[in-house]
């Protein structure tokens, strides 16, 4: 069906003025954040804003009675093309369907439409002493749909976890048009084992399944307290064996991060007012809890991190902790203006390694660097072992780009030779699925046959998660 | 195939002395701690004990060549009927293949067969200065593979979660004998968004969809210090008042328990020496944590349910708290001598409801109760809403037994009405299925479809978690 001949359908579904069809409207929604996209051109056929699952039910009904695919996306903030439309078909912008339904402060939970951004989403849930822990990175851009679709995490995953830990429910429209509502139809508790866990196998699920179309989420109380230790290292070696010093010792921060040499000297090359000691790992470890534990922590954090680290610093003033954040804080533009002609790439950003192989992923991804002749920036959560890797290059050199390209599929390969995964976080949509065999194995055909159950028509995000040609 | 001729198939898989088919063999296979199962004879026709993978792989390709019902049981502790075979078969007892493979402490996990027991578990992880944080009541005997079939939790749910929450990593063995391993091949990582998550599918699955032969467990340091609250109030409204008093103050306790009337009658009677406040309710928190923050936390707890309390107390010294979960630890064996003749039955003991309807929850079921002419004992999990109903019945006397089935019926009904599950913990096996539908509508048939895929000849665990006569 020609992009007009769509327009014109789904306009008998969704007022005119919420489906695209002109070129430059589709063109849009060509990209996400990843550097695949910047060398292909994904221009969906046709874009629509459904603001209701009905609307989102006749899309999905009419597509699968043409055989179209459908490709639901949030911020457009992901890294892996999840949300392009890779196999053309039409894209459900789900961004401005942004509404709050309840804060239902009394069972702990939240009911939101998929377009609510994360950070007014904590800002609602902070007027009622709640919040919801799952901290990414793009807090200000991405939406919860779009977290429930990858099940991300960010800082927070050591102690809180990803976001699957806190859905409770989702209502979800399937390929042929019909809605479900998983986690129990009219569900308000928190514990709930009653049938299989659709919910969790549609967290994650990067739209290959189904649109989720409301979300209920658990919500904790808010801590009241915070404080940041950071502590500088002469050797890489010392930073994971601090981090498991600290886990004996029974303390679970709320996350720690890692500067390594090359992350420091871009922060310092970038703002060098901020004057990162010049080390071979800086870790930075947040505790959150009561005023209290949260003092104790911290110290006890000092103490333990003291017998390897050359410098350790305890904060708890709101100013100090920022001061001490900072170079954390800026990092990823910091690998951006490593050289004056260089963009930093989002490829092969977001690997995770066992803890304890966490020193050799970072040795060996410089090597790999250089082997590639690729500068890269390594920093991330290395309280469990989520990687994230900078390269940066000039992408109008195409020789550049080929090595980068050549640089990022090692990295993958490191991972899973180090019994990691080539996604932490972020997901696998159309350029990690090659990898899906190599991680799964046999399980890969498992969850094949779970999709052409779902999806027989595989009109749901196609060309993603599945191994290419595969799904 | 009968039961000589299934014993001799099974002798050419297994070692014989691991092939049980005599009929008293057979029989003790027959019962969990289950009501319902104390009124029917589920006997299989065979039982095995596998100690590997492969001969595992090799029964489930037998069972499927030959269209045999195979029924996989841990320490058959369930309250659902949920290891027995309601279809005849073949039962596969797990519970002596106990191997904890693996303590990987560097990388904060641990790698188990599905017979270890979960105090075992834990004794063997304190060993470490780590811990598998879910408690089920039944810890001295439950084993971990019961625990991810049937996702169970118990009192510390309310800040630690469920089973599913540590599960990184299963091995499966699929109906038709394949083996996949979910979370990735050779993952030890602790953070995996790649791929459909297969493991979370399989948790609380109930053995409907495959026999879990490995598991990979995410643990974490055990908390140093640990303190118990006691409030007793004199109005039942006030007990979950004071709950979310305490999560608005920002504290998530490890437990909050309660026992109304009923259950501080039960106690009072079993062991006067206890001699609990006679209250409409008793609430109990645990909090743990470093030894800090555990004390604020608790003189914060004293502090704000004094407000609605009678009394409040705190105490950090073994002994004390002790004393003071005496009356918990106490009040299942006390609700079986609320009467000379009495037995307590396990059924409708485990709904959820929304933390917003506990109190009428427990009023309802009180009046329940009197309705139908049973003694029930309330207690349970308040902090996540999971209700435990214990009724009390003469097992000879036939119209109680019948009364007490329509108590059970109402009650799971309630659940559902109260916004909340029939099941917050114990599962769904051959009890509560009657209610998918009731609770998961047109879900039920993704579930369904779900079940077919993986298990077309419908032999694994069939009659169980989907509705009767439809799975």
């Amino acid at each position: 069906m020609d992009s007009q001949r769509l327009g014109n359908e789904l306009k008998k579904i969704l007022p005119p003025g919420r489906v695209l069809t002109s070129s430059l409207e589709r063109k849009m929604y060509s990209y996400d954040s990843s550097f695949h996209a910047r060398f292909r051109s994904f221009v969906p056929d046709a874009v629509t804003l459904p603001r209701s699952t009905a609307e989102v039910a006749e899309i999905m009904r009419f597509a699968s009675n043409n055989n179209i695919p459908v490709v639901p996306r949030g911020a457009g903030s992901g890294e892996t093309c999840g949300c392009l439309a890779v196999r053309g078909g039409i894209v459900l912008d789900l961004s401005g369907w942004d509404t709050i339904e309840e804060v239902d402060a009394a069972n702990m939970q939240v009911i939101v439409r998929p377009g609510v951004v994360h950070y007014i989403l904590n800002e609602h849930l902070a007027g009622f002493g709640l919040f919801f822990p799952p901290d990414p990175g793009s807090t200000r851009m991405c939406t919860i749909g779009g977290m429930v679709a990858n099940n991300s995490s960010g800082l927070r995953a050591v102690k809180y976890g990803t976001t699957e830990q806190y859905v409770l429910g989702l209502e979800v429209v399937l390929p042929d048009g019909r809605v479900i509502t998983t986690g129990g139809t009219n569900c308000r508790a928190l514990k709930n084992v009653s049938g299989l866990n659709l919910t969790k196998l549609f967290v994650g699920s990067e739209g290959t399944l189904g649109v989720i179309t409301r979300i209920r989420l658990r919500v904790w109380p808010r801590p009241r307290a915070r404080g940041i230790v950071m502590a500088v290292f002469g050797s890489l070696d010392e930073a994971p064996a601090a981090v498991l010093d600290v886990y004996q010792s029974g303390i679970l921060p709320s996350g720690i991060e890692i500067l390594d040499s090359s992350a420091i000297q871009a922060v310092n090359m970038y703002k060098p007012e901020i004057n990162l000691p010049a080390a071979e790992a800086i870790l930075l470890f947040e505790v959150d809890g009561n005023p209290a534990g949260v003092e104790w922590e911290g110290q006890k954090i000092v103490e333990i991190t003291g017998k390897r680290a050359l410098s350790v610093e305890w904060a708890t003033d709101s100013q100090r902790m920022a001061d001490l954040w900072r170079g954390r804080g800026v990092v990823a533009v910091a690998a951006a203006r490593l050289r004056p002609d260089g963009s930093r790439i989002f490829a092969g950003e977001d690997i995770s390694v066992p803890l304890s192989r966490v020193t050799e992923a970072l040795r060996r991804i410089k090597e790999l660097g250089r082997e590639f002749g690729v500068a890269v920036v390594n920093y991330g959560h290395i309280g469990d072992g989520n990687v994230h890797t900078a390269p940066v290059i000039n992408l109008e050199n195409s020789d550049e780009v080929a090595r980068a390209n050549g640089l990022v599929d090692a990295i993958h390969r490191l991972a899973i030779e180090l019994h990691g995964s080539t996604t932490g976080e972020h997901g696998v949509g159309a350029v990690r699925n090659q990898y899906a065999l190599a991680e799964h194995g046999e399980a890969v055909n498992v969850m094949k046959r779970l999709k052409e159950t779902l999806d027989p028509g595989n009109i749901m995000n196609p060309g993603k998660l599945l191994p290419p040609g595969e799904e």
